[in-house]
């Protein structure tokens, strides 16, 4: 070990030198400890994650970032796996990442439990990172978007980031991803399993997932039915229609296909200047969600609102007060009006 | 003319006494001003406004609330005169608001002028209000939900609300009333003409417009694709399925059966109490969404921040700084974190 690497006996953590050369070298270690610096959220942590974030960022954007989002039950872990295996072996180097807003709950439901994916785990060629837990939904996303980039420095050249979909996850992690993948599972009867409202238009793609042995019909049927879908919401982007796919994970069937779209859909924006027009706009839009998260965090905390709020919902509920006067006085007790 | 009214003489604005019992007793000229009251944003009209309205919320509540939202050239103007007119001679006593962000702009491209419903306005038992014009989509939307109340304490039984669907209007008309009506225009082709995003998840109803003519049996096919679309999608309510009709409004067709259906889908809601439990959650999310519009216009008009702003997004575009470091420097010079 070189001596400028930090050694395990040094009273704990690296410096912020020694995290920036050991992420940049590709060290898997460090790239750990550095993701649990960026997930910290003890007061002097953020401040170095930030200024590590801040000597990395030259060397971040060069991967490309696929969400992928599907209820439980349609075999996310499973087509992860088979999906991330195949980029491996192709020479890609691919991390995975999660947001899992039911994570502080169930101590991380998705790939907290890494045996899920046991052959990618082992992979040297792969990074598997379980979602942060505790904090806001925001808080959840901000650790994952600051990850995706310690990723990137460190090399990984394609970010999988996956999400269950539950409260507004997965809105989170299509402004966090260049393409995002929807898997969906055929039903038994006329209708498609698990879509969420306002899902379906967030996807670039869709994969109808364990479309094999006796559902592989059913899976043909729902395929036709996502397509018809898709076809009545409007285009994410003038340049890209989105494209239906099934996919089985288990005969690894219509996984290569699945990832030809996407590096399809990858150079359609690439070609057209889409993709940096895209992370600009979700760059702003990170910051500015952060500072609408900062204020209002800062406002339901305030002590004096939060002993009066009971009461002005109270009677707003009742009739006795608008809210638009209720709202005028939580505005005067949290200080922003006079 | 009574004492106690108005006098036209009196310097002009009627008392806050003179405006609640012109109201009360449906007195047209006083509901017009008590809702240009409601729309001023001078700070003592506003304290009026909130005096007169916690006098009148007792009044209020007893109308059926129903948002009628559809693109340009759907025929919205002439399908609400239809209606309107039809509800009027069964003895409904109707209101017409708008909301239409674009009338600061246009100077109320909707409703703004009054001979697009030349009937309805001349109809003694109807009243049509357009847009309030000026200031953010959230200050109209504030004014529209407010201008509904005094219309329900001043006896109107049936309020249509009208969006054009700008920005997120839809959204917020959906936000105000019990019952949201799509109108869709057939297209020439495979698919439907004008529908937004997001949209279709919102309708209540979706009534296939200008079925008639040559355009009927594409209304018709129209139908067809919209009741498919709406399977694709998780519905609002537990006990309501959304359900899609044609109307001409040419051949006054279908517009009976629209409204059975807008009656058929407020029994439903009353009979299962989610109708109280829809607007109490309005109530509350009206109140949280002025909050949070008053926070962030305090913040994006803080002088020095608007100072630093171009510089801090800047940054954050060149890859300088992240957007969680921009965020911070914003809600410190903001003075919510130290």
């Amino acid at each position: 070990m070189q001596s400028d690497m930090p050694s395990p006996d040094r009273r704990g953590r690296p410096t912020v030198d020694e995290y920036e050369r050991g992420v940049l070298a590709g060290d898997r270690t460090i790239l750990g400890r550095a993701i649990t610096l960026v997930e910290s959220n003890l007061p002097q942590h953020r401040e170095e994650a930030q200024q590590l974030l801040r000597r990395l960022l030259p060397h971040t954007g060069k991967a490309y970032r696929v969400g992928i989002t599907g209820s439980p039950g349609v075999g996310k872990s499973t087509f992860i796996e088979v999906l991330g295996s195949e980029l491996t072996r192709e020479g890609h180097r691919v991390a995975v990442l999660a947001i899992d807003p039911t994570s502080s709950v169930s101590r991380g439901s998705i790939l907290g439990d890494k045996t899920r994916m046991e052959a990618l785990a082992k992979d040297p060629k792969a990074f598997i990172r379980p979602s942060p837990s505790g904090g806001s939904l925001g808080g959840v996303a901000r650790k994952t978007r600051e990850s995706l980039l310690v990723c990137e420095a460190a090399g990984f050249d394609v970010i999988l980031v996956e999400t269950v979909g539950v409260g507004q996850s997965e809105t989170l992690v299509a402004e966090m991803v260049d393409c995002f993948v929807l898997l969906l599972l055929a039903g038994a009867g006329d209708e498609l399993q698990g879509i969420k409202r306002g899902i379906i238009e967030l996807a670039d793609l869709i994969a109808v997932t364990k479309a094999d042995g006796d559902n592989a019909q059913r899976a043909q049927q729902a395929k036709v039915q996502s397509a018809a879908a898709l076809r009545l919401v409007p285009p994410l982007s003038a340049h890209w229609k989105p494209r239906v796919v099934t996919v089985s994970a288990a005969e690894k069937k219509g996984i290569q296909a699945l990832w030809s779209l996407i590096e399809e859909h990858r150079s359609c924006l690439c070609s057209v200047g889409e993709l940096t027009e895209k992370r600009r706009r979700q760059l702003l839009r990170w910051m500015w969600s952060m500072v609408e998260e900062g204020v209002m965090g800062d406002l339901r905390s305030h002590a004096e609102l939060a002993e009066q709020l009971p009461s002005l919902e109270q009677r707003v509920l009742a009739g006795e007060a608008t809210p638009t006067w209720a709202a005028e006085r939580i505005l005067e007790i949290f200080g922003a009006r006079p």
